[in-house]
């Protein structure tokens, strides 16, 4: 086998493309060649980059030219105690992120929740989707194929099927526009997030729909997915799972956490949570969800450009008579515990903190109890930041009035 | 110093707090007991999650209660040559992803523009934005404060840019909903992202707003910023960089690259990324840039929450005489070379593979070319997945009438 | 009875309020009477309002505090010929406007489409819809609402369906936001635009609701319906008809009625239509539907209001082999052909003008043929708009070149 | 002159076209022969809508091909105390539609804001825009169009000012799309609404910027403008009159008029016009403002097609300590009191009874003082239809609880 050096000499000299170590050498060695190569094109040295804690055969099927790993801080929020549909006990959520204090407000939040008994949470829909496009003629087609596909769900459900065993057809939207047809087609895939099993499924059944009609595939993916964009079909329709978490604070919690009233909270979730993000013309009515959702998902072998989807949620909050009632619900929040990055290394092991590791039983447990953790801690973090504000609005108040 | 084994026991008897333990123990032995705490708590094994590879208290300011790190697999793509109004050179753009083909495939991308002859890249606009709200009595208190803070630009300015040397004041934007005033500020903050100078700005001048008004301060973040929440005012007005890659491709380029032709790639255009975005409701008109902006800010040290904004961005694709051209503009891509997640280890040997670790010389430059790199990589992105969709398409038309 | 004079006084004197006149008088007269207390009171000479061509009280259940009637100019468009799924025939088209220019613009599009044979047209989906809101103690409870409502549905249907002979349940569909559940329910009401016999319906289904579930009635719309509002869910989902219609213009009727070519008109429909829109984060990806369906809406005894609703579509323009596609497709028109203004004098004989006037036979075909209309009408505006700006452009450009 | 029977026949007969009927006699005998011919061609009578009360030839600006009008009934709510930057008097305010129950409606919400001591209003900002797209070669020739236009505002405003003495320049905002340069231009018309003076000035100065630049004109709206279709840039950056109106009503105000309590109002709004606008991704956080926007616009000459852009509205409540708070701000409300629709005879009259027929002294004052008038008046609806919905809630409430 060629060392390290030779490969990036090979390269350098045009004899080898970047992409084609991992055909002379082993994974680690090709990685290596790579930081060598790199250092003597753009003397950048990979030091640390190069010094990563699994062997790099097992990261092949998550990435092409290796060089190494970008190591994230990861810390730990909790416990949180969850009463939910699938999730139901203490989570310590492990968080991998590089914005400062943000676990520790979590972890606050968590608190706030502890002391109040434990969060609530419910997965409300379900459903990993895809949704080629066709051309067709015009109008007069489009309904045609329309009327072809709702005639015939039974076949597009046993054409989808066939192509996995853990793949399960939910449901198939048409949307026309002009002489393009959208088919958006809704799977069950279990415990896996599962884009790549519902695009696959997508392509097959897309076949069939040129075969049978005159419709002609232009994309397996026509945006209406939708897939790592931001867009109102998945904050209103739902994408992966649309879920939510609330909980009840009573007053003595408020004030002992945050030093502030439940009308505070609220009055700050109204202007900011809800007026704000409508002038802003958002689709995101909640705090800093993201950062949530993000960090999750880095910890968690998540695919973190789902942080988009995942940004869809609205939290609302209400002064009831002896406490806060706080809740967010996330429409589109696309996990999984099987496949992705969830088999690395340091990933796997964060599932395991949760106990969600794998497959789940019955199929599909773990997935759902990890969306009700990421949204349960989402409540956390939504909690603490607005309490945070209402604690120094409400100072800042007292002093402007003088009290 | 106690070990962290007695650290781990102390939390364990309730006699500390987990977030306490770096009070007693240096960073590395706190979080080497809570590992040793969440194994004998819930039983999972931390082993590659501990096994960092930097000193923990480098990442002191990025993480609270820290158990290691996440380790995300790295990859390089290109060299991806730019002509860019900052970024001039050719890059090799690490990207950390799981999602297997990713880099491939913008690596793919980069090879046709490549033999283009490179990219071009505009940074069109750029300041990052915070936007406090305030309460008033009604709108005729509302249109007041409106009015006191236009004629009082020069004092905001001077607050501000007292928070923070390297902050610099570009101008304030009023919305007012009813009794709620939203003052949108907006800096350049040099080669910073810059999120946590002008939030400590941002609260400076709402100070004064409350003293010299009658407004009072609801919450620093009124989500007209708006941070890390799908949000159409920044994919109007922008936030961060508002930055534009274009490449044209000559015929000969697409057909040899993606086996297809300009006609056909422009169609997948405008079926997927324009007509299906539209029907979608989506503010993003791309394929798959959030894949790109995601592994790209993983890898350089970018807040990976700002996926969300990063994801605002419009592909389109003109088939011209001789071939094609194509272009990717993000209206809102917060991104910096110092601060944040760009001082830790991994990130800043990244950084160092463009060229762009720490600050720029004159100031914001390096800035200014890290935006333009990504907006660059990911055009190559997008090349790649419409190239490959009509290469398909056009393959199957042809299969379809017997050619 | 009282003349207008006695009654003028009287309300002068506080002794009858404005809206009691009809009940001490004529619909003539009460309406005479206000517009000479409005002569007393504010000096305006409520001549030509006062001068309306129909008897007063047959406009009884479309005012109320009548004075007369606003005259809005109408013309007509036409013959478009239309092959639709329920149109198809020659049609003149009534439009009443304010706008100098739009009929002739209409009816230049008219011509177009006549050259080229007829337009398509298709009544893709088909449902009026109400969403009440409800609220629960929290997610839990609304989990439970939901099952109650999925399972329930042929109770729902029943109880909606008594309340009127002429509607018929569809579906419905939950969403949850916390502690708030919003069913929204989806209806036909054959050819009525039949926006009260929903809201009847709902408020009847609600009670259900609130008797066999928790959940407590807020507001028999809770804003998902989504009614005369700018609405995303219309624009995905649909509301009312949506409806498509299509033409392919030859060349040589492109040339010869605008003077310019498909390519042309598609470049324009692209930069304008799809990358305008997508750059101001539209719902509506189109010229000047709303143009149209304000004329029309008018003419036709449709609910103004529900110009919002209309001005949801999207235009497409595809230059082919030999000439040009293209389509206008609405997501959210709702119309209808009884009840509201449609029994109105001059809107009545409007609707004869199309032989739409009252109920089809079969129940619902003159609804769909009017939505058809409609859309076609909306093309031909479309067509004309941008035939005229390519026009302009490519003379621009020879010129241009020319130097 | 021809008889209506002969002009008739000589359609009939392919001697002229139907738009040609002017050249050949006066406007209503034109009408009358449109009436005929569609008499014959299509069977519908059209008496009453022949029967308008206005010489045909007064509607020639407004309507092409005219048959006679549409007459919508006209009724009137008020008197509406206002004190505002603008309107400031005791107003009746005009409004059209035919649907039922409207005007009674918004007559109650004014008797509220009666009670209450009167409503107050505020222009919060004011331009309407226009904004043509242009072509260029690349990204890096838009960087230089924009930077020839922000450096030549001086004359791009003497450009557009030269087209018309009533229309002053405020700003030019420019987006960039890859290809496209798009130029928001923003003009101050007076007491015009404008639409036609700035698409005319914009035409103008896309001529220097064709000139001065290597920019290509592709047409003189390109959707940033946006005008008639729903848009987020106006529903934020606003367009037309940006204009709010509030009031405070006394707790016994509320109860008095609504037989509810300001708590519940509250609950109303939060729950619809907030959190359900939010799950529809809506533009329009409010309850009904499209029907009263719609109703004035018919009554009082505005475009009716301007309900759209005026439906981008946020209702806000709050329940204060002894009463309550309401506001509705509308963000595009394009109104104007010359031009149009405004000089026809019925829409006059209406305008003269609000005393805000034709130009304002000074100039500008009338089309400000209109905007807030309806401001009001759709605060009026907006109150009148809460406090409804809480009332019953309230009611439903106290009854359940009962049992």
């Amino acid at each position: 086998m060629p060392s390290a050096a030779d490969l990036a000499e090979r390269v350098r000299e045009g004899d080898l493309r970047l992409y084609e170590l991992e055909d002379h050498a082993d994974a680690d060695t090709a990685a290596a060649a790579r930081r060598q190569l790199l250092a003597e094109e753009v003397g950048a040295d990979l030091e640390t980059v190069g010094d990563y804690s699994f062997p790099a055969d097992r990261a092949e099927p998550n990435i092409e030219n290796m060089v190494g790993a970008a190591q994230i801080p990861m810390g730990v929020a909790g416990p949180l105690p969850i009463d939910g549909s699938a999730a139901d006990d203490d989570f310590y959520v492990p968080l991998a992120t590089t914005e400062g204090a943000l676990v520790a407000s979590v972890n606050r939040g968590m608190g706030a929740i502890r002391e109040a008994g434990g969060a609530k949470a419910e997965v409300l829909k379900y459903g990993i989707t895809r949704a080629p496009v066709f051309s067709v003629s015009g109008v007069t087609e489009a309904a045609e194929v329309v009327e072809w596909v709702e005639d015939n769900e039974d076949l597009i459900a046993e054409v989808a099927e066939e192509t996995d065993p853990h793949i399960a057809f939910n449901e198939v939207t048409p949307y026309v526009v002009g002489d393009n047809v959208f088919l958006r087609f809704d799977f069950d895939t279990g415990d896996a997030m599962g884009m790549n099993m519902v695009t696959i499924a997508s392509r097959s059944v897309a076949e069939v729909v040129e075969e049978k009609t005159p419709a002609s595939l232009v994309a397996v993916s026509g945006n209406l997915c939708t897939d790592k964009k931001p867009a109102a079909i998945n904050a209103v329709e739902g994408r992966g799972y649309t879920v939510a978490a609330d909980v009840f604070l009573p007053s003595e919690v408020v004030e002992d956490r945050f030093g502030t009233t439940a009308e505070a909270i609220a009055e700050v979730n109204t202007r900011k949570n809800l007026v704000g993000s409508a002038k802003a013309a958002s689709l995101g009515f909640n705090a800093h969800v993201a950062n949530v959702v993000g960090a999750a998902f880095l910890a968690l072998g998540q695919d973190e450009a789902h942080v988009v989807d995942g940004s869809n949620a609205i939290t609302s909050v209400e002064a009831r008579e002896d406490g806060l009632y706080a809740s967010v619900t996330f429409s589109s929040l696309p996990v999984g515990t099987v496949g992705g990055g969830t088999g690395l290394p340091t990933q796997s092991e964060a599932l395991d903190v949760l106990g969600l590791a794998g497959g789940g039983d019955p199929v599909g447990t773990n997935g759902d109890a990890l969306a009700e953790v990421i949204a349960a801690a989402g409540l956390a973090g939504e909690l603490s930041l607005l309490g945070a504000l209402a604690g120094r609005h409400l100072a800042s108040a007292h002093e402007e009035h003088g009290r």
